[in-house]
């Protein structure tokens, strides 16, 4: 039998807490699943640093892969026999649906904007390269891993197929609403995904949704509105980040400058350098992070000791709300400030705005890349979704932006209680 | 006001899929979750290696340690007022239900059994000794910091206070089950804990339960007996626990054999050496240990690299039912025939058992530290639980244990077909 | 001791689906849900004929009754000690909130338009008239009925007490939005409760909800909406509600024209003369009505027998968006048609819109009885919610009708395929 | 297309809270549902009196029957392709699934001792009679009827179709464990259903358990222990039902004995005559009851007077522990007492013994009819479960009775205080 319709001898089955069951029956999934690339997801937390803000979030993108594996495979079982659905391309859906994440590193976010990484690029480089992932696909039939690369980064043909792993109401996003929701604890995120998959129809180059079934796409939207705003834009887990793109930039900066590390920080040094090969990225995975951040604890550069010291134990940063376009005197003044009070304002005073954050919820026409959802209405034809519903047309198209400043109240605190510059601070923050 | 009696000024809430909510009103216990060596809870996993097997069970101990405090102070407020107890207890249990867990590092059980440690013994030093814990619990009141390691250590002579913390419905276990049940997401581990805090009484020496509550009881025995077997003794977790355990016992006979690793393994020397120090033993948490076995998949040893590889990539070890007890002479031979197929036994071929691991559920008389169960009769008498329940009675007393061996059937498969020993080692092995 | 003083010596639950558990402390209480009107509850559905749709909906107001009670006890449970409240409200709260709903009866919406009545003029009664929870509330002191009575009339002065029974997110609201999701199993109508609970703050003549609850309380508005469309407007539902009011309508107009029944419908005729006395509708659940309904199956008259034979075999009409407004022509061509082919379109050609119903989510400045919801700021000023909340904003004050043609489509199929009658009927019908 | 084969032109389905939802695709269950027979079931609820314990479980049994349904056909569908499944079976088993409890009429239990009734006998009749759900089987094919009519009484040739429907883990128990369970909202009953359905097999001549599943079949049965006694032998609904015999018991005392109704009791006439027609059977559901209960509340009779108005109002008795057997000599005095006292102890003084009711759990060798669970070993061989189970052993084959006592505590306590009557009764009644 060919590699590619090898199946296991008995249905394997991961007892997942979002969708009770996760089922494996093909061997090339099973394989997949093996491969340390697969096998590192568990070292890389789904959503970073948010578990320092809900502590029960600290749940791996291993975990996320498979939710997002299992609902593409419901979503396809029940394709089976419609029209406009080629069953051949049910393993490559399962593939790309399962591999999506792949080259997600630890603290993607700040990672990638410190040293100009890009996740999705490494996705690539993992699937196309010499790697077990790699080697498997290629088993599958010559060719099958660029199919598969081809998908998650949308340029494959069959649009069909892309649109199951990368849409407005994908796989991805269904599972990971639910899935932070779960383990956050948070009421948010709960819709009815089963009745989303009854509803959904292959049509040419699109899955659309059966107008029958609005009401539970609406609740879906809303679910991801109050998911962004109450989790995934959490102040406290944004000060965090800001902590750990300041520890990123001074290690980057001290070893720019010569600085000399007790110990010579050899995980980091292709990206300091800004030149990180397949194999650099692949180790550095958040216990790596985690292992430097400690020993940087007793570094003697004051600032990296300092941040690190806050990041491990949890001693964030506060925030007020601060608008620099809007107050650029009071920016400037505050800037001043904390340099005269000895607070290195590159690292102390730092503006975070939202926005800057994959802020990605319903606004059809203003992103290339995702689909819109389209209703199927029962006269067969298509609609899109916030034409049809007063709710997703009342949040869509709406870009909100939060801006904060964010700042150590210790150290300010510990200013000399009689200085001008105290007492103006303290005005400037607090009011 | 003194600092014992400080309240917050707003109530602050930790969100907890759990229990809804954890709720912190004292100053106190604010500060004490706030101190670095709390905070490294967060970087211990509540269930060691299980999450190789429950992909979901990747929960730290951070999260359970709020959970016990929760309990608790819910079983509190439900006594306020009631005979027997003394409210001047309450923040004494506060304390010791949130500090219960702190002395445990990464992978407790492996590293207690290899280098001869016991992390109640770390919870007692870091309670007692100079840490920010100590201090706090000292501000209290002087001498409160050994008030707060005696009910852990259980010897207060306060029995009502300890009870609540380790008795064989204590909060402790309550907490556990439900949380390790959510995060494996498996259906076992729940029972009904409001109504048990409802029927939970004080009397003198002890909390009992009121017999009209006994159902609740029984189906929270059921629960821990499911999840013992169901989750705590899974073979597949096992199997990563016995290649951990070899790592260790190979590391460590290496470094004490002046084997030369190729980066000096400075956090692992004192537990070598068998003298860690509380601050040698802070230091240690899972993303340490988890470098250093990325690294060792890079040493030279065969047998160390080989075993990091496969707990890293989760290529484990397979497993029959064997009693070596029973089977002394297939044993025997089969130790004989590894060794001569060039496969060390030592680390190859492990029998575990697990009774070995921590089997405690409801045995009366057999365990001095845990009370049993009194019910509280209507007419005032009390009743051991299995004296009234027959589900109970017929569990409690039986010890039941089960051996398996495990060994890499890969590197069986890989012997020479023709050979004499790999065909008696498959005989043996598979019958 | 003071009968509204007395408390039970023992805490009363009873096991609730949907808030685990409801607890009773006080007599007053406990004496009032064992009267013979409290216990009439049990033989009225919440939602009438709602189970014809979904199946689970089998709950009574009953079931409601002590869940709204619920709610308030746990409201006040955690004012208590905040400035503005008087705890001598408290019972006054209590019995108010169990209260409320006292003077229901079998399917109101369609008893009280066919036969011109008013189930809170019912409640007035049963609370100020001859009856056991007059004599209950009249012990707790003399004049507490009327008390009891104003706050569910809003009349009572304490606009604070009025507001937890009555206003957009009152405990009302809150318990049957939860309830009529659980028992219809829907995934709609869960939101927060527990958090929204803590952030209500009584303050002058309202309860406000702080604003860092507002997403909380997003949640439950958009349940209000999806539980109004997907529930409670459900066509299925109305078409079951249309034939009922037209089986009301149709004995009635036979009582009045003198048609003799086969058994003289005892409990029925004080409605048809619209002179009910309290003695009379207290005496007419659902039980009665669907013994009379079940009688009537075998009437001689062939339109009340008809129509109470599809009410209790759910032979319901089918139907088609229509807005008679709109489509004046067809409207008056189908009545005539439907007369020339022999099947009253009186009863049998029915328009129902769903405005009708007691559509009332939030629409500020609408509603003279209901209060907006106001938002407590950090800044201690109220913010109506509609102007802080986007999502609020894009719902409120859009009234939404939809208009539904009914019919029963098995008289229209039998008809003389060749007749043009019936052709022109198809074609208005399905077009 | 032959009518069997039919398949609705898209897919059914019915929302439901136990098992999200019930998909239907045949015409003939559609069908089925739709008839006055079945329609019938949604007046009756599946607990009885149990509503007056757990206010949440007014569930009918048409809720039930939809769910046994839903479940077999769950487990068919994973049968798909095995071998010993006959999927020409496959209509006939769902059938069976939809309509075994079709007979049920109101509160069986009482009815059926009362007046010696069997809704078995019922179902059978309502199968092979002249209804419409009869003419529907019979379309299928000719005797088909007659199949559906002996799986229900398990004397149908292919047991394995048989097992599905009646066997110690059937569809039947799967679904009132964990639907009883969801509407009382109590914490037991719930148990891992996914995970059984998936290690079902059929063998032979019934459906078997993978052993890898057992931990998942013991959860099942101790649901079923703790729902026994938890929810269905509950003292207080045994003292409704209690007095709901009585009811009967006394209204068809007074008819043999030529007392003169206000209104003749038609609907039971030949059940008094114990002469039921299947047409009379049908017409009495629980409306119909409680109409005449309604009724009899302003009987001249005293006692039946009485007892209605404490069964509609629930007032009901009160109960002690009360061994008659043991305790014969109490009981005659008691008996006397009553008569002395001029309490009727015929319907006031009621020994109710809950082995009486249909205590079904897991007791192999004992039932003839309940096929025992067997496990199907690794090694293909059976295992009768209790061998294999220690927790089931130990519940296996206890009988455990409850003997309680009920009575009217308020008659009691209006005797006349100075009498040695009352004196005497208060002392064998409290100790």
């Amino acid at each position: 039998m060919a590699y590619k319709d090898e199946q296991l001898h008995e249905e394997k089955v991961f007892k997942d807490p979002v969708h009770r069951y996760v089922h494996v029956k093909d061997q090339v999934i099973w394989d997949l699943i093996a491969t340390p690339e697969f096998q590192r997801l568990r070292r890389i937390k789904q959503l970073g640093t948010t578990n320092l803000t809900f502590h029960g979030a600290e749940h791996s993108r291993f975990n996320h892969s498979l939710g997002v594996y299992e609902i593409v495979r419901r979503i396809i079982s029940n394709f089976d026999n419609r029209p406009h659905w080629n069953d051949d391309e049910r393993l490559l859906c399962l593939c790309a649906a399962l591999l999506h994440d792949l080259g997600h590193g630890p603290f993607s976010h700040s990672f990638e904007k410190v040293f100009k990484l890009d996740h999705e690029q490494f996705t690539q480089q993992i699937i196309m390269g010499d790697t077990h992932i790699h080697k498997i696909l290629e088993r599958v039939e010559a060719g099958f891993s660029k199919k598969v690369a081809d998908v998650i980064d949308k340029t494959y043909e069959d649009k069909l197929v892309v649109s199951l792993i990368s849409s407005q109401i994908d796989a991805d996003r269904m599972d990971y609403l639910q899935r932070d929701a779960y383990f956050t604890g948070v009421s948010y995120g709960h819709f009815d995904m089963e009745r989303i998959l009854r509803v959904m129809r292959p049509i040419d180059d699109q899955v659309v949704i059966k107008s029958s079934g609005m009401h539970a796409v609406e609740d879906y939207i809303m679910s991801r509105y109050q998911m962004y705003w109450q989790v995934y834009f959490h102040p406290v887990t944004r000060s965090a980040e800001v902590i750990l793109s300041r520890i990123l930039h001074r290690a980057k900066y001290l070893y720019e400058n010569d600085y000399l590390f007790k110990l010579k920080p050899l995980h980091f040094i292709s990206f300091f350098e800004e030149n990180v090969t397949l194999s650099d990225y692949l180790k550095l995975d958040e216990s790596i992070v985690s292992y430097y951040f400690q020993l940087w604890q007793e570094e003697d550069d004051a600032i990296l000791r300092d941040l690190c010291e806050r990041f491990m134990n949890r001693r964030l940063f506060k925030y007020i709300e601060f608008n620099p376009n809007l107050q650029m005197n009071e920016w400037m003044e505050l800037y001043q400030l904390f340099q005269k009070a000895g607070i290195d304002p590159e690292y102390y005073l730092v503006v975070d705005s939202s926005s800057d954050l994959p802020y990605d919820f319903y606004r059809p026409g203003e992103e290339g890349e995702r689909l819109p959802i389209h209703l199927l209405m029962p006269d067969g034809g298509l609609k899109e979704l916030s034409r049809h519903s007063d709710i997703v047309e009342a949040i869509s198209g709406k870009k909100r932006t939060d801006h904060k400043l964010y700042f150590p109240s210790d150290m300010v605190d510990e200013l000399n209680n009689g200085s001008k510059e105290k007492q103006r601070i303290m005005e400037l923050l607090y009011g």
